[in-house]
C-alpha cells in the first residue's frame, strides 16, 4: 500500500491534527468533542447555525466546508463510517447561536440514524434542529425512489447554498428551503477508473479491472450502473452529462452551476479534459454554465474517477452561490 | 492505462479547452498563439507585464496561476516539454504594458533557450523582459551548485510574490527584485511513492517499487536522492521538512510559507497526515508557520507524492503574499 499515513487505525486523528493546523485561521476543534470541527466564529450571533458530517476519506469534504458564510460544525465520523449521534449533537450545540440549526448531510443509512437521533436530543435540550438530506447521486437509485438515493458531490452546493442564506438572515426555515430547492434541483453521477482501499483495511473491496471503467459507483465504491469498456475521455463525459441533464430535466435556455470533482487520485489534467466535452454538450442542449468548479471537492480515498455534479439555478440560487465565502474547500470572494 | 483522455497526441489541447472553458470570467486564449493564455484584462495599463511557461501534465501550473494580480500570460508546452521560444514571445507581448516584463519561471535546460531566444528577439521588438529562474529542488543539486537546480513547486511562491509586487505598482526592476527575492529564501523536495506516464507514451518511463519511495524526484519522475524503504508519514514528514530547513538554513525564531502539493494521484487527506509532522517539526525548530497551502499546486500527471516547499518570511514577503490576487489555481480574498 503506497500510502502517506501513519498507524493505518488512527488516519483519522492524523488527518485531523493536520487539518487544524494548516486552517487555524478558519476553524478550531470543540472543547466538547474531538470528532467536531467548528468555525472559529461560531456560534454566529443572529444567525441560524448550520451543521454536516459524515465519514473520513471525502476530503476536504466534510471539514473543509467549514469556514465563512459555510457550514459552522462538522461531525467528523471514522473513514467511510457515519459520525456517531454525540457527535452530530455536539456540533448542534456548537453552531446554535439560538436561532436553531440546519443539518445539511448526505443521504446514507448511518448518517440517517445518528443525525435524527441527535436531533431528538437537541430537542429536549431546547435547540431546533431541521434537516435537509441531500440525495443526489442518480445511480443510486431509480428516479421513481429519489428519496433512496446517497447523496455524493452536490453537499458542496446545498451547503453553499444554505451557508449563504443563513448569512444573509435567513430563518431556520428559509435556510432549510433555501437548501432544499438546492437539492431539488441538483443531480450527480461518478466514473470509477481504479478502486480505492480504506487504510486499515489495507487493499480495496472492490476491483475495477484495467481497461474498463464503473460508471455510477459510489463514493465508498458502492457498485454502478454498468461495468464497461473505458472509452475515450469524450464519450465518458458526454455520457456522464447526458444522464445527469436527463434527470434533472434541465431544459434549453436554463442556466447551471457544474461541479467536476476528482475522487483522490484523479489527475488534474484529465478534469479539464472531461470538462471540454461536458461543456460541450450543454452548450448543444442549449443550457448555459453560469459557474463551474473543478478539482479535488469531494473524494474518496485513493480512487482514481471523477464526480459531476449539475445544479439547475434560478436568480435565488445564482445570488446565493455567488455571495461571499471563505472555507478550505471552497472560497467565492467579491 | 486508466486515463481520462481521448487521443493521447492531444492531451495538451484538450486540456487546454477544457481549461479556458472552466476559467472563462480570468483567462482567455491569445489570438496570436493558440499555445499562449492570458488573463482577461491584460495588458494592465501602468503594470509590468508577468509571464511564465513551461511543460504541461503539472495542473494547475502553470496556466492555472494566470489572474489578477499572478501572471499576466503564459506559455503552454507539450507534455513535460518546455513551450517553444515564439510561445514565450508572444506571451510576452500580451503581457507587456509598455513597464517592461518579468518572466519567471523554472530552472529547466529547454525552457531556459527559449526563454532566453524570446528575450533577445522582445529586445528587438522594443520590449524589456528581465527574467527570474526558479530552482527551489534542492535534490535536483548540491547547494555548491543550486544554480543548476530546477525549479518545482517553489515557483508558485516565486509567481504570487511577483504578481503582487507588479499590481502594487512596482518598477520591472523592482518586480525582478521581489521575484528574486522569493527564490532566494525558498526551497522544496518531493517524495514520490508511484511514478507518473505521459499520456502519448501509455507507460511510466521509470518504476517505484511496492515498499519503497523516492526521495527527492524531480517534478518528471527525475532521479531522487536515495531510494528506501516506505516509512511511516511522520518520518517521511519530519525527513522532507529537515532537508528542506537545514538548506534553507531558515532559524529558530524566524516565520516560513508552507507549501504542501500533491503530485496528481496523491488522496488529500494524506497530506494532511503529512502536514501534522511537518508543522510539528517546525514548531521544534523554533519556526513559525504564517501561511499554509495544501492542495494540487504542481502536480506530475497521475504520480503519487508530494512537495513540500518552505519559503523564509519577512516583512515585505508576509504582505506580497496577503495581497489580494485570484486565479484558477491561487486566491487570496481579503
Amino acid at each position: 500500500m503506497q500510502r502517506f499515513v501513519n498507524d493505518p487505525d488512527y488516519v483519522v486523528e492524523d488527518m485531523l491534527k493536520g487539518f487544524l493546523k494548516a486552517h487555524g485561521d478558519l476553524v478550531a476543534k470543540s472543547e466538547a468533542n474531538d470528532r467536531v470541527v467548528k468555525y472559529i466564529n461560531t456560534p454566529v450571533e443572529g444567525k441560524v447555525g448550520l451543521v454536516t458530517g459524515g465519514g473520513s476519506g471525502h476530503e476536504p469534504a466534510f471539514l473543509g466546508y467549514v469556514g465563512k458564510n459555510m457550514v459552522d460544525a462538522v461531525a467528523v465520523g471514522e473513514v467511510f463510517s457515519s459520525p456517531s449521534a454525540q457527535a452530530f449533537y455536539d456540533a448542534f450545540m456548537e453552531a446554535d447561536a439560538g436561532e436553531g440549526v440546519a443539518c445539511l448531510f448526505g443521504n446514507y443509512a448511518g448518517d440517517n440514524m445518528n443525525v435524527k437521533m441527535a436531533v431528538r436530543k437537541a430537542k429536549k435540550a431546547g435547540v431546533t434542529v431541521k434537516y435537509v438530506t441531500a440525495n443526489d447521486d442518480v445511480a443510486s437509485s431509480p428516479k421513481e425512489t429519489k428519496e433512496k438515493r446517497h447523496g455524493i458531490a452536490g453537499g458542496v452546493f446545498m451547503w453553499k447554498i444554505g451557508g449563504a442564506r443563513a448569512a444573509m438572515g435567513g430563518s431556520l426555515d428559509e435556510v432549510i428551503a433555501s437548501a432544499q430547492k438546492a437539492v431539488d434541483n441538483t443531480r450527480s453521477i461518478c466514473v470509477g477508473l481504479s478502486p480505492c482501499a480504506i487504510p486499515a483495511v489495507g487493499h480495496p473491496n472492490f476491483q475495477i479491472e484495467e481497461g474498463t471503467m464503473e460508471v455510477g459507483i459510489g463514493h465508498h465504491g458502492e457498485p454502478g450502473i454498468n461495468v464497461q469498456e473505458l472509452e475515450p475521455a469524450k464519450k465518458v463525459a458526454r455520457n456522464m452529462a447526458e444522464t445527469v441533464v436527463e434527470d434533472l430535466e434541465i431544459k434549453d435556455g436554463e442556466e447551471a452551476a457544474v461541479l467536476l470533482s476528482g475522487l483522490g487520485a484523479t489527475p488534474v489534467m484529465e478534469l479539464y479534459v472531461l470538462y471540454d466535452e461536458i461543456e460541450a454538450y450543454l452548450r448543444e442542449r442549449g443550457i448555459s454554465v453560469y459557474k463551474v468548479l473543478i478539482g479535488d471537492y469531494v473524494t474518496s480515498l485513493d480512487m482514481n474517477g471523477a464526480a459531476l455534479t449539475i445544479m439547475r439555478l434560478d436568480d435565488e440560487l445564482k445570488e446565493l452561490l455567488d455571495h461571499e465565502a471563505k472555507s478550505p474547500g471552497i472560497e467565492v470572494s467579491k
